[in-house]
């Protein structure tokens, strides 16, 4: 596994060119936007540790780390939708990282069978907020792929 | 303020049309992702508490909260590049929003000045997780617009 080195004090450094010093939270994570490498649409967010981070860029397959199974997450084990990372960047402050990936199998990300996560739009309605879903194409059947797994 | 609704315990509703439930974290905050409306572009990615969704519902502008300066966070009210927001979208388990937004001012989101927060590539270099400036320019100069004032 990759030793990351801490993150430097010092703003200069650590919004420069040098190592990546990723800035883990309390709980150790990462925060992870994943989009498609081809058309640049957002995919899902999710979560890395070092070990997932690691293994991510040793591999160039995207690994996550779940929160709700408390456990490393190859993308795509279950479901045949890896995702080849083609491109990997970080943010200023080295909390966040930016992976372009081309996806396997289905080319969908969502447990749900969609292309994306975001597959719905949120706005006030009457003074609401509301959520309504306007991807509706399910690129497979999500009984069919998991059976009774666990998704998320 | 919006009052919203606690997530649902049923994946079926929660994944489908209806109201806005966001799963705020332990600390009541959301990650939030925003792209560039016109070209998709990934600018940066930030949290938000219920007062600073509800705002940014409410008036069309990005809000946001500061977990170092722990407070809301109405973006460019510094620097002048404010959000606005053209669309928002939620994902399957809503814990986190995507915002597609037009960057006002100098069209630039990071503090370093830089269109995108995410300014830097990071691979492994003999064997070395390193991170390279990919995007050198700088949209304003961040001792002028920010003064002494602290930017994260």
């Amino acid at each position: 596994m990759i030793d990351f080195l801490a993150p430097s004090g010092d703003k200069a450094i650590l919004e420069s060119d040098g190592p990546l010093t990723p800035k883990f939270d309390a709980h150790g994570l990462l925060t992870a936007v994943v989009t498609d490498h081809g058309d640049g649409e957002l995919l899902m967010v999710a979560y890395m540790n070092a070990e997932a981070l690691s293994l991510t860029l040793e591999t160039g397959l995207a690994h996550y780390y779940s929160r709700s199974r408390k456990s490393l997450w190859k993308k795509g084990e279950s479901s045949g939708n890896m995702q080849r990372v083609k491109e990997i960047r970080v943010d200023c402050d080295q909390d966040a990282i930016w992976l372009k990936v081309d996806v396997t199998g289905h080319d969908a990300t969502c447990h749900t069978g969609r292309r994306s996560c975001f597959y719905r739009t949120a706005q006030l309605v009457d003074g609401q907020a509301t959520v309504t879903v306007t991807d509706h194409h399910k690129h497979f059947d999500p009984a069919e792929v998991y059976g009774g797994q666990d998704t998320k």
